[in-house]
Parts: structure tokens; sequence; C-alpha cells
């Protein structure tokens, strides 16, 4: 029974989330992605501070929304799982969250660029995505968050959205689901690229309000989000199952 | 006998087209690509719902042009087949589509740079690519082909040509064999992307009407479509035949 | 007896510079690279038609410089063959010879703006590249080099350079020896994507034409060749020797 | 005894960091990188000559700080050692270099755009990172740092500094620890790659010097450095310890 879980199901989809997101060129050696406790809601599962391709289901840890080691396991943790907690605090239908420096995402959190969904695929980010600047509550800092008083001030910029950007530093995405977490990683880096590319060559026509509502509700409660889970999962080297 | 098909040939270009399509980064979890029953004009065969990298012949479900399927098969299908339906429903000399997300693509779908060709590899996307806009006919959508109508509409603005782009989506890629859309989706999207490079730099001077008319036919009736397929069939890992 | 060699070594060469100038990017499915034959002047040996990738001994014919091939082996021929002969002939000196459609060298043959060395592994490419528009002289055309005639106009505008570019198309790389013409390929290609991206920063210092010289100089005759060439080899797949 | 090292562990660590900078993309069949040697401050270890990808220990050679052989490894050696024997001799406190050509970097050394630190994770490349232009002092060369002058011309250059451009070539990298040298040039290109892109879309605001001076510190004295290490190593191919 790894990090108090009695099914071990939810455990390997987040060691294969781990892996997806490293595949997918989301995460680097840095970046980290979380599933809120399947049996106890005030609690969360993370991996050790561990680059996320080399997760296995031994190196996951188990904490307290205010970060505090559940079980006893003394293997150094991220740094910033503040921002993982104080996710799962402020907004009880989250249930899993990931923390990354996607690479096309940084131009757009030091810019004031708005990163808005050019294609359909990245609905799930929402048309109206805030940037949070550690720098405007707490000064100089070594830009992480590594308090609850950090970790809730950007649970505040969130608030009720699926993504805010972090100033030089990346992004938090919060969602329902790991999948619709891991699908929204993907698809905001995919975005980011896109729109860098586009913008150059004039006014950019964004999905609509109502475009992204429709599509969202698609592509996260549908065989959609179950294909490209299957398909990267598959990329990143898992065969079977 | 899968799909119907007593030559199983077809069927596996179909398959060795998909992983094409997926390695050379046309495809990702998403797009498919379709061909023309060989043996009954009125059906199409195209994969189940699945990433096109992990598309095998057992996969592969046959469906008449408005949809619906042939032979019993009751796993899950892909949304948007009305692109193919409508497309060799309009275009009796159509054996094979293509339905993609292609990155580059993107950015000429929502700004109104026109996309060209740019070298002579791309002839064959033509010389005036039509850009269909889902919202046109029927306002804030999923953004997807669902439905016959929505099919047959894309198919006018495709008109007789190869290609067509979807604003915010993608693009579709019709032609007379499936090497044909093949090479055309993989050079569509290198066009695409060595143009987003080359407009900065200045007027960019496009192949003429009758270059690309001589290259095109070159092109898609020579050995030039046969080295590409081998080529690229052997990177996707397909090492005999 | 190969293509009529007598001594292997330099057709063993022939094919890793395939399989290096593929696994480099420098070509896909098209591009070729001959050279000139070691025991007869007046011919080159080049692949069949075949991707660079896939090419092996087995694959190599032997043509005179006019194209007429030697040997009696009856498989398709590169139709753009003329390219190398037309080299040979006007260049006693030339020993290599490389077309192809390396991506990012695309955007500097249709909009004017020049390819010039920005650092200085890029020397070999010399300070003043020209660039062929076959239209100039031919008209509309499929774009491919085709008849002698053809080559040799381009043979006239590269005249005593290393590279000249082909508008819409590519370009042509020639050279004393063939990892001559292999280095000055790959870094012509990284040349030209590092180019594009400093050229918005604002004016580009290039290197001075004294630099150019005395750079090239020391990278085609010393140590930098061999240390190229094995490492790239070893990454195409050639693990000994 | 390799080097005349009695613990090999240093120089493994030297071989893992050849292999994680051309896996990483900071080194291709050129750029080295070297430590102080751990028992005799007056000299360094570095490969032979050699593409990074393929150094052995076996590879290694010892040299005093002004580039004299040491021990009678008559392979030949890296043209360009100065630039690590000039910033051994004018920096005690250095104990690992790297030289490069960063493909991103490129751009910032020929255009006078200010390459700085865009997100936290480049922090250790500093805010004022100074640009040398071997043509300053003296004038045309093959661009190569071949003399101790010229290295230590350089030197003067770095000053203190961790990072100094090199125009129209390249970068040198110095730190106090190898996985410093190689974090920093890991994030160098990254930060160079990501500021290119951002610059096109408005003011960029960077980091503060506060921020970059408590970030740098934290990156490279904490838990921070081992991840990245274990996970680049692991990608470079070395899966255990």
């Amino acid at each position: 029974m790894t990090a108090g879980v009695a099914d071990p199901t939810s455990l390997q989809e987040l060691v294969i989330a781990n892996r997806i997101l490293a595949d997918q060129g989301v995460v680097d050696a840095f970046g980290h992605v979380s599933i809120r406790h399947p049996e106890a809601a005030g609690e969360y599962v993370i991996s050790r501070s561990l680059g996320p391709e080399l997760v296995t289901e031994a190196d996951l840890q188990r904490f307290t929304l205010v970060g505090e080691q559940v079980g006893g396991d003394t293997r150094p943790a991220y740094a910033e799982r503040a921002i993982h907690g104080a996710a799962y605090e402020a907004r009880p239908e989250v249930m899993a969250v990931c923390h990354n420096h996607a690479p096309s995402v940084i131009p757009f959190t030091v810019t004031g660029a708005p990163l808005r969904p050019i294609f359909h695929m990245a609905a799930p980010i929402g048309t109206d995505i805030p940037v949070w600047d550690i720098s405007d509550e707490f000064g100089d800092t070594d830009m992480l968050v590594r308090t609850m008083e950090q970790g809730r001030s950007l649970a505040r910029t969130l608030g009720p959205k699926r993504v805010a950007l972090m100033r030089g530093h990346g992004c938090v995405v919060a969602g329902r689901t790991l999948r619709e977490v891991v699908m929204t990683c993907v698809y905001l880096e995919q975005n980011a690229r896109l729109q860098l590319q586009a913008m150059p060559l004039g006014d950019v026509r964004y999905l609509s309000l109502g475009e992204v509502e429709r599509t969202t509700s698609n592509l996260l409660d549908s065989l959609s989000s179950e294909r490209a889970w299957n398909t990267w999962k598959a990329r990143a080297g898992f065969r079977d199952g």
C-alpha cells in the first residue's frame, strides 16, 4: 500500500502523467503533478523531489493540504508543493494540479501579451488567463512558491480558472481529473507556440467565448480525452493497459 | 477479411499512412486519414477512434458516405468522420482524405495571411487555398464537423481543390491516391513552417501558377511519390516491403 | 566491385555521407550527394533514386558527366543528376556535390535576403552566395534541373563558389572533398536558422571576408573536419571505424 | 589511474557532463567542458579532440594552465584549450569551464541585443552578460582562441561572471562546480531561445537583480542542481547511480 492508497490505479495513473508530461515537453527536470488523495480529501499525493520522467510509484509521497508530510517518508520533497496544497484548499472540486515551466508559455508571462486559445484543442485553457507576479506581494524572492501564504496568493489569482501564468517562472494548471490537467498542459504549450508564430502575421482571431465553452465541455468529457491519454501513454513508453 | 476488403493491400497501406502521418508530425493524438472502399465506391474505410500512431488493420471500420457504420463494428468511431464522407460524396475522383491539426498550418487559419507554395515540394497544395469558418454557417459550436450538413459545407469550400484550411482547427486534404494525400499533408506542414520564417524577411516570391501545375504533375505521378513513401515508411518503423 | 571502384573506402564514405545528411536534417526523402569517380575523373558515383537514409553500397550507380549510366544498372536514377554532372564538368577540382532542400535555407531563396555567415562554423558557405532562378532562362518548369543545359546554367551561377541557392527549391554545395561538402551542408542549414532568428534583433554583424577565409581554411583542412565527421557518423548509427 | 587522478569520481562526472551537454543540445560535434584537476590546482582535465558525445574516461587529458600537456599523451588536443586555462588562471575559485556554440545564443553575440534572464531557471547567467569580440584586439583571425594571450583577453572580459558571449562564435561558462556549469549552459541556451520568442511580443520584464541573486543561490546550492543532473544523466543514457 503506497502513499496509503488502497486501490493503486490512481497512483499508476499519476506515474503515467509524470512520464507523459516529460515526453510531451511540458516538464523537463523540473515541474510536478499531483492528485488529491483518492481516500482523504484533505491530502494530496505527489512525487518526492525527482525529475518527472524518473518517477515510479515508490517515489510518491503524501501531504496534508498545508504541506506537512504524512506517513513518515523522510526523502526530500518538492520545495514548491504549496502550489498544489493551496489549490486543493481553495477549490474542493480540484482533483489534480500541475506546475510547470513549459517553454513557449514563458514569453506570455513577461510581456503582457495575453495568451488566448487559437485553436480548438486548447479551448480548456480559457479565454482570460491571469498572470500572477510573486513580486507584487512578496518583493524580491528566489521566485519559488515556498510558503502557504505564497501558494494562497497564487490560488487567489487562479480563482475558479483552469490556468494561471506565473511571471518569469511558468504556470499552474488545475482540474477535475488528472487527464483534464494533462491535456490542458499539453495544449497550453502548443497553443503558446502557435500563438507566437501567428501574431506576426496580423490580427489573430481567437476562439469565441461560446466556442471555448462548447469545445472544452466536449474535449474533457468525451472520447477525446481517452484517445489523447492512450496515445501519449504509448509514446511515453507504456505499451499495455 | 477486414472491413470487407478482399485484397488487404490497401488496408495495409492505410495503416502505414496513419503511422507516417504521426511520425512526420502531421497528426498527434488527433487527426485521421481514410480511403474510399476499394470495392464499394459508396463507402470509405477509416480507423475507429484511436491515435493514428496506434492504428492496426484490426482497428479499421467501414462507413457509408453519410457516416453509417457497415458491418456491425460497435467500437466508437471518430466524431468528425463527416469530413471524409462529404468529400467522397462531392468528388467521385477522390480516393483518400486526411483531416489534421498540423501545427504550422494553424496560424494561417486565423490571421487571413494566405498560405502559398514557397518551394517546389509543396506545389500540390495549390496557389489559392480556401479557409472554411464553421461559424459562418453554424455560429458558436464545439468546432467539430459533427454532421453531414457541416461536412458538406466544408466540402463546398474545398471545391475541386486538394486542400482547405479550417479556422481555429486545422485542414482537410483530399486526393486521387493515398500517397498523394500523405505527401500533400507532409509538405503542407513544412511549407507553412517555411512561410512563417520567410515572411519577416521581405516580399516572398511564391511558385507561379505554371510552376505549380508542372511540379504537381511531376511529384504525384512519378518516382518521387514512391521515394517519399518508402523513406517515410521506413522512418515510421516499417522495415520491409 | 561496386560501381567499378577497386577500393571500396570512398563508396563506404558516400554511404555514410548519405546517412549523416539525413540524420542532421539536411535531406529528407529528397536530396542527393555524389562523389567524382575516384578512378575515372569523367564519371561520378551517386545512389539510384532512393531516400538518402536508405542508401547502401549496393544502391550506388555510375554516370558520365553528361548523365549517361555506366555499367548497365537499369534501376531508376535521380532525375536531377545534371546538377552533379555539370558541377564536375565545370570544376575539375570539385570531388563531391550535394543537392538538398535544407529547410531553413528556403526562405533565403525566395526573398532576396542574403544568406551570410553569422558564426565561424559556417565560414565555408562564403560571403556572397548567389541565387539561381530556373525561370530566368527556362520560364515555367517543374522546378527540377532535368537537362545538362539547366545543370550548366546552375553551374555558371555557382561559379568558383562552394554554395549556390536555387529559388523556391534548395541549394547545391560543391567541394574538394566529401567531408567538406557534408560539413558545409550541415552548417549552411544551421547558419540559415540562426540568421532567421538574429535578423529581427537588429543589424547583424557577419564574419568579415578575412575571417571567412582564415576560418574556412582551418575548418576544412584540420582536425575539425575529422571530429565532425566521426561524431555525426556515430550519431547516424555507425558505431565503429 | 587516468589523467593522474586517484579518485575516479570526478573523471566519471566529467564524462557524464560531456554526454549531458550533447544530449541537451548545448554542444554538437564541437564545444568542450573541463574541470580543474582535483589534486593539482595548476592543471585541468579535458577530453582529447573529440565530439563530446563520444567522450569516455580513456579520452581525458591533463594540461597545465598555460596548455602544456602533462603525462605524455600525444593524441591531438582541442585547439581552443586556452579558453579553459586562462579562466582557471584568472579565477582560483573556478573549478569547471565549458566552451560551446549553443545555437540560440549566437544571435545575441552579433546583434548587440543583450541576453538577460527571462525566467528563474536562467538566473545563474546573470544580469549583465559581456560580449567578447576577438577582432577588437586581434583583428581578422580564424575566430578560434588559439593562444594564451587570446584566452587571457577573453578571461578579462569574463571578469568575475559566470558567462561571457563570444562574437560570431559562442560562449564560455565558468563556475565553482561542474554541475553549476552544466546547469548554467543548459538554461543559457533555453533562455536565449525564449528571449528570441518573447522580444517581438513587447517589452520584456526580466528578473530583477535581487531576484537573480536569490534564485541563483537557491538553484546552485540546493536539491535543484542534483535533480537536474540526475534527470539529464538518465536522459543521456546513464541509467544507474
